[in-house]
């Protein structure tokens, strides 16, 4: 993420309300600067400042120290023009719209002006229903509907996951490019090279003559032993590097005395 | 799920390596309750039992009793198919296949006979390069390229919330308890289709020994050649019967006298 390129993970805001264990605060700071994530409000925690938020947090004391307390949940959303309620069990009570974290992502997406809150009650009791009231949209997290009970600081990672994965652009920082290559190669170091086929066939077909002279399969009889090995080895869309390899491999197993070679 | 239908949730075993603090066990353990998975095998945790372990459980304790404590990662493993190598930063070193927590549950979901490892190494070190060894895929997951060390327990939250998320199926049954009822499950799974770890080792360890005499690799140097071997055949995700048939190929190669052998 580059000055640059404003991401769109900068207009979303984490508000923590009434956070009863300060640990959780620190995981979920931790779990925001994972993916990207680094506005955090906390509606009158409990304990906080204290020495268990900092611990979890890890490296993500910086996230805690620009954190802002705020008293009510009405000013840690007042300039937010959507608020999220983040529930793990399906809401009946109100006919708003609930969404998925990864919905979520795309609505962000599709209003990148919006500045947006998303919302993680009490541990115990989640949000009263007059806040309930102020939010626009439930972010639902689907798991087991038979435990549905989310760690707090879990709960933010999952949503700060989804929206760093559905919203964090590649900017045309070169270094940002190399380091976040999903191919697994970078810039400087391409694919490479799959076998050729003359190399493979020559492979094939000196395994084949070894495998025969060694009395695996038999000159000049129909066997599936070589289509089958070839299957194997399509499997693994070999390198020429490996191939090469494999090459060696055999001859030198080949080179083993008989007396010794069981 | 029912019993003619067993969730593929159930096909998953997560395994925590050496953890040291029992807090992120009994993390996990809630984070994969919410998820619906229930298969938990301890490598020689620092602590356990230990109430930290049992409090961040929560409702998630019968995980933690019926969790599996081994004394090395090949035991925890011997059985799986197929194993999956936790990671947040991007992997160089061998030419592993690297996928998302949703392409790995693409997998599971397109090869449900399997049984699947998902391994999450130390707290500090990860896994050494010796497990590393031992899986044969990379789960990735992405996050800020600037500050990716993700709490265990957050990092177990998100695998298993993709896990869900992809795999688990409503269905006709009503009863909930039942959709996540391990028992009966494997009476009806059809047999892996790919090798066991145990028996890929095997495979392995009798190639690296034969390699030795034959003089291809020197006997207790650092070699690069069996790391290749494997990521090149862990690339073909080889079947039980694939690995019998290059045992016997390679066992047939060693027969040849060394004055034909070239």
């Amino acid at each position: 993420m580059t000055k640059s390129t404003p991401s769109l993970l900068s207009n979303i805001r984490i508000v923590l309300v009434n956070s009863y264990h300060p640990g959780n605060i620190g995981a979920a700071a931790r779990a925001m600067k994972t993916m990207g994530l680094s506005e955090l409000y906390l509606v009158s925690p409990e304990k906080y400042p204290h020495p268990e938020a900092s611990s979890r947090a890890a490296g993500a004391k910086n996230l805690l120290e620009s954190a802002v307390v705020v008293a009510t949940f009405e000013e840690a959303i007042a300039d937010c023009t959507q608020v999220f309620a983040t529930t793990a069990r399906q809401e009946h009570s109100y006919s708003r719209p609930q969404s998925s974290a990864r919905e979520v992502a795309k609505w962000i997406e599709l209003h990148p002006q919006e500045k947006v809150a998303i919302v993680f009650g009490r541990e115990r009791d989640g949000l009263s229903s007059d806040e309930l009231g102020l939010c626009q949209h439930f972010l639902y997290i689907a798991g087991n509907p038979s435990y549905s009970v989310l760690n707090m600081g879990a709960a933010v990672q999952i949503v700060c996951y989804e929206l760093f994965n559905n919203l964090f652009r590649f900017s045309d920082n070169e270094e940002t490019d190399s380091r976040f290559s999903q191919s697994g190669s970078t810039a400087t170091n391409p694919e490479p090279l799959l076998a050729k086929q003359k190399d493979l066939e020559y492979f094939y077909a000196d395994l084949e003559s070894r495998l025969e002279r060694s009395g695996y399969i038999r000159p000049n009889q129909p066997t599936d032993t070589i289509k089958r090995l070839r299957a194997l080895f399509d499997k693994a869309e070999m390198t020429a590097q490996e191939v090469a390899m494999l090459r060696g491999v055999v001859k030198s197993l080949s080179r083993i005395h008989e007396n010794n070679g069981d």
